[in-house]
């Protein structure tokens, strides 16, 4: 089969078609996302080599279990043992021993079909398309900020990075009741944001005011660079808390004596639950396929890697023709 | 008066008597402890110039509240508007127009008097000899991470750092129920702990199966250096609390990626509430005195911070004699 393939470069190859073991399901990619972790794996984050790519909507073809053959899926990333004590506890991204398609271990969905369990997989009802299917591995990480820490009504809210993941984070929590802000640097994906009804701030002469430092209840970095924790930490109100989404390569550095002295949380946060996801698309709480910049042919997925440098861009698909 | 003061060097000087403005009380100081955010602040943490100084146990010698005068008293650090949001939610340490006794704009303990608002003030009870009441504010420090985070009994709790601070914070857990691990490299501080019961370890060979990464629910950071923050995220398992209580002067630099996905919670703590350590200190819930290594004279003022970078030390104090 054709996929692209990450060994300190991305190109695109021809590689064996992929096996199910026992309790995995075949599945034929449809559509992919190309997602801020991607790109970082290109810059070395996680030291991955091998098909990249964990955001995907697809079709079973082949499985011991035949009732889920021919049904439209999504996936969870995080390939656990089932035995540990986090999988015991439900936690199963968390177990020691996992795998997680296309970032560790284990091939990802940039090809014509990838393997999973069939405990990993979620059918997609048929209100929801692909188009915004493929969002669901993204959307649910976005979600995944209710499951750790409650946010009232109206709280205020500031959400750093009008990209991919930031727009949903702030479609999430703008759906539970939150007051948003988005802060971001690009005029169109701040209108977007305001097309949505949510508050925007592009930083610059004239916009301090309503930057106050130390003026939101939670923070949420998603800017994908390590100096979104810094301003983060400055815009946070004291017992506030900085939810941290993005993953990047390098380290990051802080004024710890901040952190102390205003009592700040800093809460990591990551994957989160599928079917959360899938019921927020499917009862059209959040927007997706707005943020769809372009769809390119697998076989330009070198191309759209580089399509997504554009100061445009927001999200780009890779479709299985 | 004679005073500790600093102004890039830390020298014994006369300065003139302060004098208590309305709603104040001048406190004449028996007993001072040094601290290490003193140590930071002549390092540049904080930009303070003045005496510094903020845990002491004094008697008051002038009040226009009569009540006061002769009591024996500890009293709160940070001296708040009294109407702002914070203040009004009871969190006036977070006050923004707040002045902190010797580290903020206000002078410290390092003196025969000190003024404070009365508000601020709370009597020491007969059980509490000067030697105890002298560790109130690093105690009530030490207390606020249980009004910050339930800690359910027998939680894997490791303490980073068995200096002055990490060692209040262990007896403190231990009194709530955790099962805690002091982790420092001075062998007879951690023979100290050892002799109040707790479990202990130096890192080195032979300890390492003790300190196995992702191994404790809980981490708390009482280094006093920037690099004890990678070590706590390294021992803290996913979905654990990182707890920071020391503030130090230069940066902190860690991998973020790894709290994100261990979704990790970095928790600041600072100051807490001197009514639960007075209690505290009352059950003799916390041993104290043993943590002194010397009493030294407020006009040695500048040798006993010298003396504090003795392998050997732990709390030194000043007397006003």
């Amino acid at each position: 089969m054709r996929a692209l393939y990450f060994d300190g470069q991305l190109t695109l190859r021809d590689v064996p078609d992929p096996r199910p073991g026992p309790g995995e399901a075949l599945i034929r990619v449809r559509l992919a996302g190309i997602c801020g972790t991607d790109r970082q794996i290109l810059k070395g984050y996680s030291g991955f080599h091998g098909i990249p790519g964990h955001e995907f909507v697809g079709e079973v073809v082949q499985c011991d279990d035949r009732r889920w053959i021919g049904r439209r899926v999504v996936g969870e990333i995080n390939v656990t043992c089932g035995h540990c004590e986090w999988c015991r506890r439900g936690l199963g991204r968390h177990c020691s021993s996992r795998t997680v398609m296309g970032i560790i271990g284990r091939p990802g969905a940039f090809a014509e079909f990838v393997t999973l369990p069939v405990a990993n997989l979620h059918e997609v009802p048929n209100e929801v398309p692909d188009e915004e299917a493929v969002f669901v591995e993204p959307l649910a990480a976005a979600a995944e900020i209710l499951e750790q820490m409650p946010i009232a009504g109206g709280t205020r809210v500031a959400v750093l990075g009008a990209g991919r993941l930031g727009l949903l984070v702030a479609q999430v929590l703008r759906h539970a009741g939150a007051d948003v802000t988005v802060i971001g640097r690009s005029e169109w994906k701040l209108k977007l944001a305001q097309s949505w009804g949510l508050k925007t701030v592009r930083p610059g002469p004239g916009d301090e005011s309503k930057l106050a430092p130390r003026s939101f209840a939670v923070v949420v970095e998603a800017t994908s660079s390590p100096e979104g924790l810094e301003q983060a930490l400055q815009l946070v109100e004291p017992r506030g808390v900085v939810v941290m989404k993005s993953t990047f390569h390098e380290p990051a550095h802080f004024d710890t004596a901040n952190l102390v002295v205003n009592e700040i949380t800093l809460l990591g946060s990551r994957c989160g639950n599928f079917a959360t996801a899938i019921d927020l698309l499917r009862r059209d709480a959040v927007q997706v396929e707005a943020m769809i910049s372009r769809v390119f042919p697998l076989a330009q997925g070198v191309e759209a890697f580089r399509h997504l440098d554009c100061e445009s861009c927001l999200k780009v698909l890779l479709r299985n023709d």
